[in-house]
């Protein structure tokens, strides 16, 4: 279960104080240029230690190419590909080694593997990320001619909320501040709650709104493929999130069907549709029109904070984490829903060409 | 894509206005007995015509076993079965058959494919999802053994929304009422807006809230195939679902770390949690607890008021739908909600015996 | 694993004496004409009944599509069918409850699954390749535009066995007698050992050779996706099937390099081979040239004369089978080693088209 | 499709000249001891430069384990692993970089991928298969409490082949002489024609025989899942495999019924079966007795006499081939039919545990 994706498939590995991460990409395409400093600069866009708000973690995260490519261009081959762990502050974890971490996936690991490599949280950190984002960087340059694009930001911190839609925002402005967040007098505000719950070892959650502009009438599978449906499965496989909508979401049940229904009219020639409540999306198949969607995610499970909990014996315990955490990891979160909707996309758009 | 599961897999097939709907359960394991009681009981709860808010179509809805089956136990051989659509008014459809119905699946299916079945909506209809009921069916029974109850309930339905969790009704009284809500006062509510949008040829939304008890520490696969992405997965499959949300969901943003942890205790000798925010789920893992979801349905699309819309040739047309349609999916949606849960709960099982 | 193929996909059901055979055909590309005069032709060549040398069960075998058409075409819906049983003979087999038939699925079978259904074999009977003949028809169909030409015949009974290769023989003389042997003198040799293993109550096996003609280069996935090891796999789960070769075979150890290459020349402009040892697949990739293969079938198991076996008890026992058995399966098998490589090639097909 | 298996999952990458070669083992169970001589062994059985008959080429082949292991335990997480690549002699290849040799997969993977990595034959190389053998070292660490035994050799080289069966043979011989063939004189024998082909530039093919030992009655699934259409599978992947028998073989049509059913009896208290014809699978079920098989590899294809082809232009040219090639990869292919062989048992063990 370490494998995402039908045709364009990434199977990942690493924990987050093993020696490396890394993954192998099967079914990309043959004869793409593959431009490193793009994929580079997508990583560092989920590397630690970027701002003041994020963990002071060092990593380099330089992606390193194993095979697949034959001068400079993808051969239809493996890509084979590890980043290096280079600052592993295991010793930070000595200490839980024996207690299990609230709301952590600790126990829940335990149980199920009967072992658990308690290092930094092992295979459940959000370290494992960093290969989803070699793999969207990978799957950004092959919708490229398919002029597709894919924009997240933050659109929550905890009570603080954009208003309105992504139109009303210049998505320009996502990358100009370190929340992510296209609206800079609240990213300032969210900032401002982030710095606030690190001084206090505390944590807190947000929502990622994300857009994916471009895509043509007909991606998406009936039935148990739905487009919608792999998106979310997608979004609800990175750390700490909680819930997924795509569309008028959670708030469509307070309308009617009159008042939602994506009308369509001949736009210049051209099918259109005078609204978009269905987020691009109907009876899984994309139509054509924005794909948009929101992830929530929950405050994450590590604070500096003393909690209680048990120990792998079940003795009650008291628990003051230590080691290197984000009061909040929803900006650098972002990448990873982009990443994710590119390798979800691509695949798709693969997925469609199995037509005669 | 007609195939959902890894171990525990049901294909299905069959259009609204075909001959037939059925499918193929695959990986059953042997030597279950099978209660086609059960069974044909949970189909009727989620039959056409069986009170004043759903549509006045009338189907049998008999499933019919082909195989699999010997002496009234489970062989561990693929289950085939059949349901035969015996009240089809595809005339009903004739007049769809050249225009678009506005956010209904006609025309992604027709750019997808080039052809399409004009009948009910063909395979985006509905009408599908009785092969998920016979497959939830014998999950559930799979289930049995294992003390596992899975229960759903409509807690939403336009803005009539029941406030607190499940934990604050008495689910034994959720098929008490045609709207499946377990809180009759609402249920009243309910019953009263989904009227008055039939009657006024409209439609409307709501929400389904699923609880599964029983389920022990351990089920979940990390990374891709953590437990609330495929239960997310499976619940954005199901026609009209627009959101997936588990434990706090959409609200998690709003809570701090230290107020949302679930601190583990020793409850007289059980490791147990304090709180369960985390849905039951914790690293894509279930951890014991009371696993807790919600699904978020819009009105269906199908209204019998005249709306906007374009003809297969792209021209301006006006269309007022006629045919059998629920004015609120929702109420037949609960053991449709039930059926994918009890699937992939059983798939999940399936998998972590997979272990030496 | 009822389920075969990547992309379109065959998932069946159905036991010997089960009331239906069937199953559910997924990716199969929409607006293709289905003709089906030619489909219920192919199911006929595997039929029972059909000669003097086969058993007298007798069929209909006719396939009853249920969905995935409309108006003639396929809608690229998933195409469920099923052929209803309607010559059980199911008291035939009431001796065989309690006993074990060697060299059957019988004993195998109890012990994976604890139960079985031991009328006729149940699902490991060839009853099951009728789905098969459905889904390769269909196949056949989707090749058609492609100009791939699938023949099959019978190239060995027992040890009389057709000398030289496919190029050798007028294949269209295959389906004039009832063994399916190319070479009329060595077909009624055939027929007449087949003849006197059926007055003996004995079996006899054979080898089919294969050849599809017209595939372009190019089809094939490297290393686990090899070409010939999907149509390797395929072949081995027909019933009896013992072995299976591509190109020289086990005859290739006997020869060097420099006997067996295939040398590249330049043929009018087009890139050919001076001989085809490889059997048209160099890496697993199809290379133009036609794609040649044998498959080794064993005497059936069930004979009608006394054999030493054990109860389910596994108390020492007599066994004389009774009931309506082929005496050699080869001839009814070659229809089956069509349908396979069919599925599998469009299946490989429609990966190719998995290319941007 | 670079990887293998449905639980127990091999996935790898890695051209012969690239920079690593490796792979992702995913559903490897948790806890088990991960015995790194034994791994590091294996790999070395089929290292190159090992003796007088194997390419010169030298290469460590020292795995190196990047994740999925904890305190010298497997965690149940993907087991990542590169093998670097530090002998690659690339230019050797540059000649070959715009001709087609004959018989290899250059000019199948240039029309399959318009693109093609020259170096060594790219992925098309055996040295891919170095990473099966790490997966096969750790599946057999896995299968040793099941006390299953897996042993191949070499049973024939050209025309010099061992007569009767492994039960014949003393297996422990195999490893004791370079061509692993447990009979020293025909060892002997092979060595000489190998070393002949080896002088003159040529190349030779063979045979390898496989048996495993101890796996119990039920591994195995119906249908399109038979374990010797599994193993055939796995098999016929290898490089330069061109046929695959189980059993009887291709020698089973031969035989009647009668002569060639295995008769059960009672074996003081267990069910036994008189002869094992069937080689240990039924209706692609093991029956608990021996599992064997054998695969017929060809002539290696890359030899260094003057050969026909053509340029990738397609104009007619002569080629003679440079670089290190083994004369005869039967015995460096030994331990690469043990590992597939491994692979897949473990794969069937797990999926027999999908039992409730």
């Amino acid at each position: 279960m370490n494998t995402f994706g039908h045709i364009f498939r990434l199977t990942s590995f690493g924990e987050s104080h093993g020696l490396a991460t890394g993954g192998v990409i099967d079914g990309c395409p043959a004869g793409m240029e593959l431009d490193r400093a793009f994929i580079q600069q997508e990583l560092n866009r989920r590397k630690p230690g970027q701002s003041e708000i994020a963990t002071p973690r060092k990593e380099n995260d330089e992606v390193q190419f194993l095979s697949g490519i034959y001068e400079g261009k993808t051969t239809g081959m493996p890509i084979g590909f590890i980043i290096w762990n280079n600052n592993q502050h295991s010793a930070d974890y000595d200490a839980l080694k024996d207690v299990y971490r609230p709301s952590h996936a600790d126990y829940t690991y335990h149980k199920k593997y009967g072992v658990r490599d308690p290092r930094g949280g092992g295979r459940s950190s959000a370290r494992e990320t960093v290969a989803r984002c070699v793999a969207g960087a990978i799957a950004k340059l092959a919708l490229r001619p398919y002029h597709i694009s894919i924009q997240a930001y933050t659109s929550q911190i905890g009570s603080v909320k954009l208003e309105g839609t992504y139109r009303d925002y210049d998505l320009g402005l996502t990358e100009k501040n370190s929340v992510r967040c296209p609206d800079p007098a609240k990213a300032e505000e969210m900032k401002q709650l982030i710095m606030e719950m690190k001084r206090q070892g505390d944590s807190i959650g947000g929502v990622i709104t994300c857009v994916a502009q471009g895509a043509p009438a007909g991606w998406g599978e009936p039935v148990f493929g739905k487009l919608h449906a792999a998106l979310g499965h997608a979004m609800l496989t990175i750390n700490a999130a909680k819930g997924f909508e795509y569309g008028d979401g959670f708030s469509a049940p307070l309308y009617r069907g009159s008042e939602r229904n994506d009308c369509f009219f001949n736009d210049q020639g051209r099918i259109n549709t005078r609204t978009n409540h269905s987020g691009g999306i109907q009876g899984g198949i994309s139509n054509g029109q924005d794909i948009y969607f929101r992830v929530a995610f929950k405050a994450v499970a590590t604070i500096l904070m003393e909690q209680e909990t048990v120990t792998t014996e079940g003795v009650g315990a008291r628990l003051t984490a230590r080691g290197r955490h984000d009061a909040c990891v929803v900006p650098r979160a972002v990448p990873i829903v982009e990443a994710m909707t590119a390798i979800t996309l691509l695949d798709y758009l693969l997925l469609q060409q199995n037509k005669l």
